[in-house]
């Protein structure tokens, strides 16, 4: 397990853990406080051009632990269906472009007032990483599957677990390693077959991202509530031992939505951050 | 897969979906509407001479579907846990005075201000429930160990996945019956790997209820936002069809946690339990 104590480059911060602000503004932020990398929002990147961005963290010195999030794939017309693939594209190449070694999913789940079901929608998803599988397979980038907690199954993400996620990888990308899985605590800490499921994906050089936020309790909002590192009840050092020890060495990617954080001054969240990565994850 | 149109003696209804009213009152609603069965919740039989309450039930000619439901298991000290598996032992006591066939275990979590993680409060659950099984093994009772929503993880049930469940049920109980599964739709819906623990909990006949309600979306609130059957996004009839294939035959159970159904009038939410029932499930 690595020492994190004195090693804020291994640590990532998602911009969507900053709120809405100005992009180069986070960026000049993060690297001011010694992080090591970060994960650009893509609600922080509307409006931008993305290779000025691109250069702006390079001229930084941060590293990107991945760009997060695409489009929605399910749909309740094919026609629909085949935009959201199209607009994945889109954010995939703007990935290519920010030069980040993955692209984060958030699958999507039941359309609101379709008459798609969870079986549905999970099978639209497999289809549509297999077509964008097939777009990449000539690029330097990963597409991260990211299982979200079984609360958001019905209408943002109906992948829901490290083994539902790996199962996908292994059935669209079986030889490859262009299909991978990202492990976000606060998803999957609750999960009784964690540590089984962190051993296998691990071992099988399947992850290809960890992101690290706590659960408070209580939790009040569904979106809006998680906690900082050491707010809450989630055991992210063990977590992080598990997946270190089955072979993880990437950053560490700090992602916390909360209104909470988000009304504070951005170097107050940053410096409590820096703080909490190294002492309690 | 079993007919359900003008078949309402196979339901049984929650007291919980009806709120805070008198039992008395509550019983002889359920009845007159025709239901097959009733699942007294604890809260509304506080204060009530429990060998009457059973009376006037077999009285309105009902059956019991259940008895809902356990205090909390795990605890901050040795002395606190010692007190909840008495705690428990004197409900299982009143479940047998009511004549219920089993004792519903909602097990609890991580004790407010402990030290204790979603490790040690599971090794707690298995431990309690395994005293809790020497106690019964004389009774005509099951211990029925219900799986909740990850959401409920850190501070209601750290037991969260059927699967979970029943490997409990088989290292507790291996060869008996006497604790097993209850497969509640609200809980389990989401589950990836759903219908392959239906079938395996119910080829070895461990359900020991079958508890509906539908997820709304958006879900406004953590605890009380459940949904009437139809008004959701869960595949009631899909998951009822799985769990009679796989055996089961008992009482199908209402239960809904709904402010907006405790503001309603009784016979309201009753009459369009059974509508519901009979179209949606």
């Amino acid at each position: 397990m690595r020492n994190l104590n004195n090693h804020l480059h291994l640590c990532s911060i998602n911009t969507a853990t900053l709120g809405h602000r100005n992009i180069y503004k986070m960026i000049d932020a993060i690297a001011s406080h010694g992080f090591g990398g970060i994960a650009p929002w893509v609600q922080n990147l509307e409006g931008q051009n993305i290779k000025k961005v691109s250069q702006s963290i390079r001229q930084a010195g941060l590293r990107l632990s991945g760009y997060c999030r695409s489009p929605y794939i399910p749909a309740s017309h094919h026609t629909q269906f085949k935009k959201n693939i199209e607009a994945n594209k889109r954010c995939i190449d703007d990935a290519l472009t920010l030069g980040s070694p993955n692209f984060i999913f958030v699958v999507g789940s039941i359309p609101a007032g379709s008459s798609e079901n969870i079986d549905s929608v999970r099978n639209q998803v497999q289809e549509g990483i297999a077509i964008l599988n097939d777009y990449i397979s000539d690029s330097p980038i990963v597409l991260g599957l990211e299982p979200l907690h079984p609360m958001y199954a019905a209408d943002r993400a109906c992948l829901n677990t490290l083994g539902q996620a790996y199962a996908m990888c292994q059935s669209i990308d079986p030889k490859g390693d262009k299909v991978q899985v990202v492990l976000d605590t606060y998803h999957c800490w609750w999960d009784p077959t964690l540590y089984q499921q962190i051993d296998m994906i691990g071992k099988n050089k399947r992850f290809c991202a960890f992101h690290i936020c706590d659960w408070l309790v209580p939790t009040k909002d569904f979106l809006t509530d998680r906690g900082m590192m050491g707010d809450g009840i989630i055991e992210i050092a063990k977590i992080r031992s598990a997946i270190e020890k089955s072979g993880y060495e990437d950053l560490i990617e700090v992602e916390i939505f909360s209104t909470h954080w988000w009304q504070q001054d951005m170097n107050y969240t940053l410096n409590i951050c820096a703080n909490r990565f190294q002492s309690c994850c």
